[in-house]
């Protein structure tokens, strides 16, 4: 059997706080497995647009990245966000290393057409723009990537949703790997009532997706990252949870509670 | 005899100047030799700290970082500065990787003691704090480090001045290749008369050296880079060159143009 290799996607309030990140990465220190961080920071980077006298643009949940933004971004995801996790796990003994798309040529992208929507400077992934042996190489040396979410097509930065980055990922690497891919956020898991942090789906697999969009029980921010799970899940991936941060926990063999999606 | 490897601080007006930076970005990738470069920032970091209402203090050319200047250099530094360089090596095809003193843990340093000054989150660093082992299986994979001037006391990122990382990641590897050394800044070198950029001093040794701080000839600015590169060559850095980033060229054999320091 393969080695299991876990993928988690930070995302969300969780960033914002500081008492709930240090407590997410010192659990995530603490897992004693080969495994890989990706986060987002969206909030941090509408906050300094908004200071640099930017209005964030975003459509559908996705951002408008034009030439200003795409600095702020790279300030952001590169920088502030991705240096403190990094000596956040230092601090916590766990190898930490972080990257973007354009180091070490770890994710090429596509940038996206600007066809019925111009977002500027995004980029679309798929798994074969992943250079998975710079990965391999450094996982065997027990040094622990953590990405932000920026690609590059021939030395362009750009933008790309770190929810489906992190899907993407776990498919590149499924074939080496067991894969646990697991999104935390500051939801317990997908909810049956928005309202009731207590109605959270235990599993979702392909027929009752699409009976709970058919009820439409699930609600339009769910919708991206649910769909980059069952991406996942559907090319392979053998474990996808959605669940809170406060639920990723370093018992390598105890469940993780949230949603589990399977294909 | 061992390898040569090429270490290369990038900085001044250069990083502000696009065209300068890709025509410099553009030999450093086509030269055919083992590389790390080590950039700086401080002028745009100057720059965003303003925009955000943060006034920027020096006392003899050092910055004094407290928590909100730190946030500002981490993303200048880490993020922009960083990413634009690695991006732009990539598009010349050269397999940069960015990093901070943080990833892979680097370079530790230790927080300077507030003394006469309180410079807050200000790194001093020695060879021992170099993570070697990291450069070396870099290099190993024809991956090009480039590094930002930042570093890390037990999980807290630290503000460290390049020209002194230049030096000191120059002293640490200068074990296992043949370090050549180059400053790259707006300047074709040390000069005899500031206001005449003609008149570069070729050669300067330790007794020549007293001899022009004794004449007053070496003006202030040039201090602190002069002392960290006369600190490589007394420590077994067999070429140390301060130059013009126009000067560095592509060209294996050729001689570097500039101000050599000798001990």
């Amino acid at each position: 059997m393969n080695t299991r290799l876990n993928i988690v996607k930070i995302g969300g309030h969780v960033l914002d706080d500081d008492a709930a990140l240090e407590k997410f990465l010192h659990h995530f220190a603490l897992l004693d497995e080969p495994k890989i961080l990706v986060h987002g920071g969206g909030k941090q980077a509408s906050q300094l647009s908004r200071q640099l006298g930017i209005e964030p643009k975003l459509i559908n949940g996705r951002r408008i990245t034009d030439a200003s933004t795409l600095e702020v971004v790279t300030m952001v995801y590169g920088g502030l966000i991705n240096k403190k996790v990094v000596t956040r796990l230092q601090q916590f003994g766990c190898n930490a290393l972080g990257l973007t798309g354009a180091d070490g040529n770890l994710i090429r992208a596509t940038r996206r057409p600007p066809d019925e929507v111009d977002y500027g400077f995004a980029g679309d992934v798929t798994p074969k723009g992943i250079n998975t042996s710079l990965l391999y190489f450094l996982l065997r040396q027990n040094t622990v990537p953590v990405i932000a979410p920026l690609t590059h097509e021939n030395g362009t930065l750009l933008n790309t949703n770190a929810d489906t980055l992190a899907s993407v990922l776990a498919i590149a690497l499924c074939m080496h790997f067991h894969i646990r891919l697991v999104y935390c956020f500051e939801k317990r898991g997908v909810l049956h009532n928005p309202n009731d942090d207590q109605s959270v789906i235990p599993v979702i697999n392909t027929a009752s997706y699409h009976q709970l969009l058919a009820e439409g029980v699930i609600n339009n921010g769910m919708l991206p990252k649910l769909q980059t799970a069952f991406a996942a899940a559907q090319q392979g991936v053998p474990e996808v949870i959605i669940t809170h941060a406060a639920n990723f926990t370093a018992k390598h063999h105890a469940e993780i509670e949230g949603t589990r999606i399977m294909k």
